[in-house]
């Protein structure tokens, strides 16, 4: 039961959770996410060894999702301002896809799952704008959490 | 052919494309995506109007995903800054998910797939955020283009 | 009977004005407000030339006026992102306060009111920035409409 | 005497107060104001729940204040850039107005006035904007210091 | 005699410039700097590709200085925000250094020296970021205006 | 030998560094720069105080300096979002030039180089842009280092 949604504030108005008196503790959480491409398109790309007209389509993504890491609380309402010790991005070749993890890292009081989920968004984000002159049918899919630790309750491997 | 990768820059060096000879048209584009719940996650969360104990997650995430379209330019390295005329987000229950539409107009020398699709990734981060304190299950998903007017080729309906 | 808020959303989800068909005009407004301080602290800060421990209050809060201008949409959620061709900030002692005024020139769809009005805010709040150490009795006051033009009506003089 | 300006540079610079040497306490600010409206057109507003043509106006100034007492250090030159735990923002009708308060805590070196002060003037901005087409009257005043504690001198109540 | 600083506020006040009696015109500017590294740290730069431990060198300040040349008018107070429709970046090796050049293209009432310069120098400083742990003699020099077009006067080749 | 750049990553993705093990310590950094002038121009500039027709080129760049700093993890890439506890920008006139100094100052776990280097430059392109109108020739020279202390090795003095 304490998955339920309780003290709902009856006007339902945004707020942003007080952890004040939560403790400081090592944060870890990782994210990963696709980008799924036709196949033909994902060929050509995998021979380009994924150089497309505006230049290294990995290399532009994992920027893009370091820097989005650092702007997850400016994109996202009710996230905490934070500072972070480590930001990671990996983007290997799939099938027919581009597959993409994030990991970040903090010591705060609060956790950063949203922090590794928007570098994953951002990158997937980046990836397409790379790709989108070569196809209309490039999806975004399957952003999830892999792992966190440093909370109340771990979760993943 | 003519989808192919051409006139690669051999050092595969980031590049801005140069829009300055193509001409100011309406330019149009929507973009959706959905957020995918367990079971009986959602039929809580549905029972309870979409209120979570952080606010209103509709709204919540309408706003966050307008106010991240027009951050576009800032979250994808190699995209142009534009002005923008209209942003719309919409937010419907659907199976066991959340959909989200996304619909972007300018009157510019390039398109806004990128900001129609950053739009939809916003309110998916948001609508995680304010949900993720009942699952870690939950998942972003099949976030595309759904059509596109005023450009070189029109697609989607 | 004009005025009335009319077709208003029954979700009441939060929606960007479509300004796509709107013309392009030179748009112009001023606003205006004030900073209060206790009569004493005021006389203080006339004998200092407005020079406070954290340097000249005036000139900050110019900058800081025309700055927050630039960020208006970014802001205040509903308002569209605007090229602005002129941004002006004049502060001017007045009866026991620092008066504001803040004009804004555009040639655009929509006007540029909201970009008046943060220019005056953020300008008296960085003015309380550079006194605070004086008192915690001033306030910021009568942020207003002074005057508009370019849209469907004119407004003040 | 405490409260005279002193050391003040003569060539007036802008300087960022050093707190390296302050000790991180627990900090508190509260702060409020009002957008004071027409009677008639408050009257209109409250009958309709205070939803306007671009939906919730008090949910979208929630989040907009929010948003903007973390780009507090972004608007104001000379503020230290902070994390926070908690930011709050009430608002509530009153005598032909809406109250805003908002309250802000941190763990820091510095107060949290500022912030709590620029999420009030970003919360009236944001209803000033959903409201504006009702009418040009519409005034924003008594931004004020409610109470701050953690400092060296705790203030209101 | 017309390039004497004329007109000047008598308070010193920062003013932008209004722009809106001037025309719309394609406008051009490059602008070049440089980082200078002690020889030994060169060669060893050079024999590695210029990739340092934290990734390619040159990738990386071409995405950094894209990126900063969008954020132009946030970084200095007195630039108008204006749309770009071009942004490329060089870097190539020279005499015991990098060479930057970078130019911008818009369409507007006013010229793009400053993003051109402000390009050239975030990625003088992601360089000297990437490479800092080589060295602490790194230095970045030469910035300057190389030519621009589409203004009253032309200048350079 | 360990200045040589080792672990080199073989796909040269960018990385930022994992400072989570490191300690937090008391840190300092300092940097300088100049802005050279046509010798003509410098000496009108200075029988003018410096002030241009956009204002007082010396206050403006402080300022810009100074929010800079705070900006510096959003402009560099591989840069890790801190909290800053001081912020300092000296500029002098010098031999036809001005010259620009930045402290930084910050408890954490990395040094502050990059923020006191970024400091510089935006007050080196803030002053260009303030002086501008009166010489295509101003060139932004010798940014560096100058000290550092509370990392692994002190530098400078």
């Amino acid at each position: 039961m304490d998955k339920k949604l309780t003290h709902i504030d009856s006007a339902g108005n945004p707020r942003m959770v007080d952890v004040s008196e939560k403790e400081v503790t090592s944060r870890y959480a990782r994210a990963s996410g696709k980008v799924i491409f036709p196949s033909e398109i994902f060929n050509d790309l995998q021979q380009q060894d994924f150089l497309s007209k505006k230049g290294s389509v990995i290399q532009t993504a994992v920027i893009a999702g370091i820097q989005a890491v650092k702007k997850t609380s400016d994109i996202i309402p009710l996230c905490h301002p934070l500072k972070l010790s480590k930001i990671g991005i990996e983007i290997e070749p799939g099938n027919d896809c581009l597959e993409i993890s994030c990991e970040v890292k903090c010591s705060e009081r609060t956790g950063v799952e949203m922090e590794a989920l928007t570098g994953v968004s951002a990158a997937a984000l980046t990836i397409y704008d790379m790709t989108k002159a070569l196809s209309h049918e490039i999806v975004i899919s399957d952003i999830q959490l892999e792992k966190k630790t440093g909370g109340k309750k771990d979760y993943g491997n």
